[in-house]
């Protein structure tokens, strides 16, 4: 299941109930993920990294569906099944249709080849693009 | 400068000056890219390319300042150096402000710390994330 | 189970158990790893790859531990799941308690974030970093 | 320099000044590094990153230096440059002798090479090694 | 399965059929891949990843056993499991041998090291290696 | 020029010097590269590294130039500056011609696409590449 095994409400500490109760109360939901039953075996870990998501996935100056778009674009690219899985579902709960999951993996695919297409040229930065 | 060097317009022929007049005209430019005058080495890679990328990067269920921040996303998560370069300016040209820049790299980092975390634990994905 | 196949020890060739005997001994255990018995195909590679773990992996200026803990933290930022279920079992059989495990997490995860942050910023050398 | 430039400490609002002060105080040090005046435009992210690496470096189940060469060997990992450069000099000034040093970037080549090794081998994880 | 499911040959639209009969004939085989059913929710993509596929993976300067052999190198360097287990099979049908393979193992498990430890020494690139 | 600097030939130990002239006499040339020199600081893994690059490198069921040109392809997918300068040349040096060069690229960008598709995509493996 996990390295440590995953943490369930009913055996949780008061503080890591407390996170429990605010992700269900901000996600609208009384389902918990098993990442975050994971992490609870370190509370300091599971609050910080809960807390820090929950501000930067917040509506701000991008939506929020285009911030799990990112998400998504960075855990294909890194090759993170649990990520990938996890963040297509909370991409579609908000949104993202088949089109728009298709051109975004477009996209991601097209990037990872000319990311590699420039460094294997070994390609200057042009001098307009340098801060 | 680049493996095989540039190819300006001038030396260039005729299949590859006519990648680059696409490219000028579809950017509304003159100004070609080193990447485009690394890659004129290879006329089919260039076309190719230059191709995919413009049908990719046009208008769709997805606008073009999201395809270029997700863009930057995957390049920041490959340290990529000139594409973040030449993406992050061609973000800004398309309308990202500071702020969508700062938020952009907030989501980016925090998901490349919950991909290795996730993964670190060893969790198991949820059935209801299963396909 | 593995491209090649395994090979085992009572079909091994001596050269093969050789390495499969140094292993048990170096190890103080019966056990060989899955690992071990899929590069077993190409002996060679088998025996320098044997040697220098053996190598590397013995106390010197860091201790056993602290090597395991290191072998962890490129495996999950290399998202290789073989290799960190294999080296966690191994860190903990050398001592590293649940605690040392979070903390070993939440610096990966940490890395990895700010390693994107500065790369996503463009972010110069410091002057005194520089060698 | 970077992106959004850098912010210096006379030109920082309160609430940057209020980080860097914590900084320069908890490392008992003036110097700012680029990092933070790069990060230092988007004030709560400048914030949240510092907060989370002062209370993740901090001495705990595993101590400093240890915790700063696992942040090596996630940034090697991660072919980041800056970061390299940066907690090389932070290590060194922990007390990692040249001998650590060799060490550490051993376990970091051996454990990315055998990474690519089994993954390219297509090893089956060992049933003592799942949870 | 796949995120949206497979397209199989008989509900697909023409369009779709085109490129898998396209795929059947050049590859001279009636079987169509997981990842080209996976892609055909979006037409476009399908063709033009095919069509480049196609003319990258065709006989030219470099033979085409060669080339599924450094697509084999990217893929276990990209961790990526379908990647692998598709292109070794692929190779192998184009006369890669166990000799081969384990030599192609040794050399990208190699180079995955000496990529790590050049970075990490931090070492300067040669004055006859620059462009 | 490297974290720990150069060791030249000259103020090299009997056992550095070794390695030394066994490298100049395998490749025919009185030049060191960087790479080594930074290595010297820690003669067991100078040694250990070149000894097995050398027994990799050697013609075998692969000749060294195919095996150069895989070294590339996991270099330009590492982002390896260093060693894509290094070995691009030493590629050329072998016969590697642009239009090879340009190949390699191209099915380089190509793979590091697909493998990020299939990914995103989440597509199982098909059962017939399955071990």
């Amino acid at each position: 299941m996990s390295t440590l095994g995953f943490i369930e409400y009913e055996s949780a500490s008061p503080e890591v109930r407390a996170v429990y109760d605010d992700i269900r109360t901000t996600r609208k939901t009384d389902y918990i993920n098993n990442f975050w039953k994971a992490l609870a075996h370190d509370p300091a870990t599971l609050r910080r990294t809960w807390e820090s998501l929950k501000q930067i996935m917040a509506p701000g100056a991008l939506d929020p569906l285009t911030k799990e778009m990112l998400y998504i674009a960075v855990s294909v690219t890194n090759q993170c099944g649990y990520c990938i899985a996890s963040h297509t579902v909370s991409a579609q709960q908000k949104g993202m249709s088949d089109a728009m999951f298709s051109e975004l993996m477009a996209v991601v695919g097209m990037a990872n080849e000319t990311n590699k297409l420039v460094t294997g040229y070994q390609v200057e930065i042009d001098e307009r693009f340098r801060k």
